[in-house]
């Protein structure tokens, strides 16, 4: 049996990527077992209906027993009551991990909850899409993409090298790094980008001149691709909000102080300064595309109607 | 003959929308002949070899003579120039349309130069992907989408008909509306998303945490779809924002607005007011869906490497 292989994985939560964990770990067959807990009756009812566990649970604490891996998958802010309600049933040797997009707030609120005999080794997939739930998930999701690993201090080295074994078994590559330093990444990289995308959304839905029914007609102007990302579960993105505000904070500051620059060249007629900023976000773009994070097809030109 | 065919189409620039439309034009036998300017001789050699249009030349005054139907397809910030070279050489009785961003400024540069035995009917077609240049054009590019036009008043509602129609064969659908309605709808819908996107790819590549391989590494978790809005072309966007000053910075204004409150209710942690913001984007995207401006497939996924 390699040692990537768990034999039971218990999943918290089965949104989009508790249910893509569910699909790729059944297709490497990375577990003997997959159980799953989600806290609605309705997920719940779904997750058994398309079979996506081996057992779907009333409650975490029965969900994790006996699990060697157990993957938190709900919001980060409901962290804290299921790592309480957990903590005493997990098995001694057990790891804990998790996919939340912070990563110093979900240390605060699960370390105090779990004993001294768990690996408790913080973990984010950079990967996601704007659809939620426990039928969004597919097993092709991680595939590239990155997860980040947080282990503490004096952590267990072969529990982390047995969890990166598991996600590069499903597809991804791994980083490590510190929790603070994930917060910084991901608030440039992916908590602004959200927070930008959803207020632009909002400006234009309340803007006076403007019917809502102009900005959907005209939105393939760019508009189109902000609704996408803004699309986001908003239980998700409240809880990454709330729980990385500092660096969110910090990222803002300065995007604010940026775009006050370009402002400012707009009103004075500074072509050149508009200019040179555009110029160099093509080649941050095409840095990209190099690293296989994105396809170079003309995406804007999608055609409507294709699935 | 139907009253969509146009003798002789002149196409003045060869970029993205020019090259889509000499591919449609083609296609749907809208015209017999297609003659073509590009200010760049590589971008005229490049035109020759890939047979974009039926006759290349080296001055726009040479394109356009004969022409029923003159497109400008240039850089806004060219058309006062083009349009004072080739104004004494125009047939009389053509229609002169151009497919430019802002439609004010086009009004108060291109019109000076036209003699009053033209039709003057700005448009845009709300089309694009961010990819440029005569080799980037393909004919389903408006297949769907809106093509704006503003007429000016007293326009001869015939040469309108036949330049709506026009459209309709390229596949768009069409409106009429007033050019200062027409930058007030584009601020919001396409130059703000563009403006916001160019700004935070530079935010990101200047933060001194974070590097530059970081940024790209880790750009599926939101980033990278802003650098695909931010990779478009350069010159066109400076030249958009210098002639739609007064509509981008109204809509700056609320924008920032808007994003003050999102930052404070982050600081204060008001989970409720960020919650209620998220939750009313995803009903603007589910309109975008449900007007065939968009597809619902989970975009955010998309598989690196696939074309």
């Amino acid at each position: 049996m390699s040692s990537v292989h768990y034999q039971r994985v218990a999943l918290i939560g089965l949104g989009l990527i508790g249910s893509s964990l569910a699909h790729v770990i059944r297709r490497e067959r990375l577990s003997d077992v997959i159980t799953g807990y989600a806290k609605s009756a309705e997920t719940r009812a779904t997750a058994k209906r398309i079979g996506l566990a081996d057992e779907i649970h009333d409650s975490a604490a029965a969900a994790v027993r006996d699990a060697d891996l157990v993957i938190l998958c709900t919001p980060v802010g409901a962290y804290g009551k299921v790592a309480e309600e957990t903590g005493p049933h997990l098995k001694r040797g057990a790891t804990v991990s998790d996919v939340g997009s912070v990563k110093g707030a979900v240390v605060r609120d699960v370390a105090p909850h779990l004993g001294k005999d768990v690996h408790f080794i913080p973990g984010h997939p950079v990967a996601g899409t704007e659809q939620s739930g426990p039928e969004s998930g597919f097993a092709e999701l991680f595939t590239n993409r990155w997860c980040i690993l947080t282990p503490l201090p004096g952590a267990d080295a072969a529990a982390v090298a047995r969890l990166e074994k598991f996600w590069r078994a499903c597809g991804s590559n791994v980083e490590t790094m510190s929790p603070s330093h994930h917060d910084m990444v991901l608030a440039i990289t992916s908590h602004l980008p959200h927070l930008i995308a959803y207020n632009i959304v909002a400006t234009a839905a309340d803007i006076e001149d403007v019917t809502n029914s102009e900005v959907i007609k005209f939105s393939a102007g760019g508009f189109r691709d902000f609704t996408r990302i803004a699309a986001s579960d908003p239980t998700m993105w409240r809880d990454v909000f709330l729980n990385n505000k500092e660096a969110v904070l910090e990222t803002l500051g300065r995007f604010s102080e940026d775009l006050s620059v370009l402002q400012r060249a707009i009103r004075w007629g500074d072509g050149d300064t508009l200019f040179n900023l555009f110029s160099r976000a093509r080649e941050v773009r095409r840095g990209i595309i190099a690293a296989g994070q994105e396809t170079a097809a003309p995406d804007f030109g999608r055609q409507p109607g294709k699935k």
